[in-house]
């Protein structure tokens, strides 16, 4: 009996730690499957992988893929990042410190970059997302399925990525499978090759599991779900509640408040995906409580630091003259206080009173409530059934 | 119409926020109800809480119920405790720093501490908690609610503090409600007053929310539930998460590998609690993710600090002689191994592939399995569906 590559590593990885020897031959029949799984792609040497996006995540994603050795082409507008790449093997905007596999190449050829490829990988910011979909769709082959790893909330239609994902370029004529990647996963430490744990969700598990396997190494460990809603709603979502705990850290409210601020602002999000026909378990898994508890305690994320400034008492509009990059959750807030009551058919005060966290950051930072009104009014709720 | 001094409070809390105001008056039905309930203490100058032990928790649960105006009666057998209390207002030994209310006073006496009582909280460690029970049980007036700050299990006997309270001072011939509070809650910042949420647990809601209609204030948050087992397992079984944690973080392995290990870790705390009855809701709120992120991404606490150490390459002799607390998870961790796969009616080996980082731990304590053959392990586990 022959192996595949990945099977080989994955028989490499199952030899680790004496105890997993009982639990290989009982999951011998998984393994099995497992094996089938990835006939598509038995060579990944052969298989070619298409990043779109040059940023962090787009090139943790290539670095990835690449140590698989499956050949990765990124798909970059950046003369200088594709330079960087095909000759230094560095992207010299994002990153730079760290090098990429041999077999990662880059081009601002859209044709070039999507033909004969095996799977794409969108890793652009949500907001122009819409505008290169529709630019790189007639380029995807035909069934080819499309990972993304973006997440967010678009403004101008108040859109999760997988709609907008769905109007460009997986329409009926040409329905490829879509995928999404998210969970607790700061670029810098992917490229540092340091254990991470993500989850990517698919309509069809089947789907997911093959890119799952495709991607899983000893450093990179890959869970899956069908419930795309919850992963899309917690990824969006997520940002607002990291304004509101870099607000609560601005005021030097403590760790208790922040801890209580981002549960309560979880089991919000939780409700909001459960309405939508998300699950409660992925809400509670790596893309939920995972990811948002990572960027409201890890290190200073863009989103934080809108709200820590807030806190402080600075104003919004001075806070982003002062800043360069984009804090999605600052858009992202505004939007969920025009759709979250109008999916849930009510108002917005009474939408508040299920809602409270997600839907004070945008009166907060339109200067109708001070951050510590806004606190005020969450403590001031009167005692309730935790739900 | 007249009000007692708490809906006073909450009417006074009512007003903060202009966007509240019709919140109340949709909620006027449950502001009544609210009134109802706290009629047993209509004034609290007159009612009388009894807090046994005067630790760091035991400590602040007083000043809280202090504030409000209850005469609060800290029983602890230490005669500095009882004397720094009673005449300087200071716990002289945790939490010096902080000033206590008038209405917080301190005895070594037992009968004195509990004689007319309207509520007890039990505030020490687990561990003595039976003894201490057992013993104060007879003073303890009839019908009397006992309310459980303590988390963990038993090691001798393998059981919650629930089970230790039923088998002590519960029992058949004097059923005292028994309610359990936990949460994001270090007792250093309920002392500096900042803001701070938990959740009350029992049987029975209504004393439920009377708990914490008395412990409400605006700085102090109080919900509730039913789920008295969610709870009680979050709680016992976060310290091995929060070991686990530790030797990550000693391990140098990042913040995504730390976030997924504590993710996956509450994903099993979730199904242990659900085998036993206990609610997913409450897993993923204040005494479950809410409470355990804390302890891993907060100042190191004393679980987490054993777990930084082994994760360094210290063995746990080496460890436990130059420590001065107890880590209970160390005991936890221990006893999980025994008791997890029992009550699963199953073997150690088959209960690793459902719960591997509550399970692995204990071997790692042991010096049988290395923190990196543990990592390598939970790492190479083949592809598996998020639940």
């Amino acid at each position: 009996m022959t192996f595949c590559e990945l099977c080989k590593l994955h028989q490499a990885q199952w030899k680790t730690g004496y105890r997993l020897r009982s639990y290989v031959n009982q999951r011998r029949d998984t393994k099995k499957a497992g094996h089938a799984v990835v006939f598509m792609l038995q060579t990944p040497s052969k298989a070619k992988i298409t990043v779109i996006g040059g940023g962090s995540f787009g090139t943790a994603m290539s670095k990835v893929f690449g140590m698989k050795g499956y050949q990765v082409c990124l798909l970059v507008r950046d003369p200088n990042i594709v330079s960087g790449i095909n000759n230094d093997r560095r992207n010299p905007k994002y990153l730079r410190e760290f090098a990429l596999p041999e077999c990662v190449t880059a081009t601002s050829n859209t044709e070039l970059a999507l033909e004969r490829t095996d799977l794409v990988v969108h890793a652009l910011p949500v907001q122009v997302s819409r505008e290169v979909l529709a630019k790189v769709s007639p380029f995807i082959p035909s069934g080819v399925p499309v990972l993304s790893t973006s997440k967010g909330l678009e403004v101008a239609s108040h859109k999760f990525m997988f709609e907008i994902l769905q109007e460009t370029i997986s329409t009926d004529g040409n329905r490829r499978p879509l995928a999404f990647l998210s969970g607790p996963s700061f670029a810098k430490e992917i490229m540092q090759e340091l254990p991470t744990a993500v989850v990517i969700a698919c309509e069809k598990l089947e789907t997911a599991k093959q890119i799952a396997n495709m991607l899983s190494s000893p450093t990179f460990k890959v869970f899956t779900t069908t419930d795309y809603i919850g992963v899309e709603v917690a990824g969006a979502l997520k940002n607002i509640i990291a304004i509101a705990a870099g607000m609560a850290e601005g005021m030097g409210l403590g760790m208790n408040a922040i801890a209580g601020l981002v549960t309560r602002g979880c089991s919000e999000m939780r409700r909001v995906a459960e309405y939508l026909g998300g699950s409660p378990v992925t809400l509670s898994g790596l893309s939920g409580v995972g990811d948002t508890f990572l960027t409201c305690f890890g290190p200073l994320s863009r989103n934080r630091t809108v709200g820590y400034r807030l806190g402080k008492g600075e104003r919004l509009d001075e806070i982003l003259k002062t800043s360069q990059e984009v804090a999605e959750g600052v858009a992202t807030a505004k939007a969920v206080v025009e759709w979250l009551p109008s999916i849930l058919n009510t108002t917005y005060t009474r939408a508040l009173v299920r809602f409270p966290i997600l839907l004070s950051v945008a009166p907060i930072l339109e200067g109708k409530l001070t951050p510590e009104e806004g606190m005020q009014q969450l403590m001031a709720m009167p005692p309730t059934v935790e739900d």
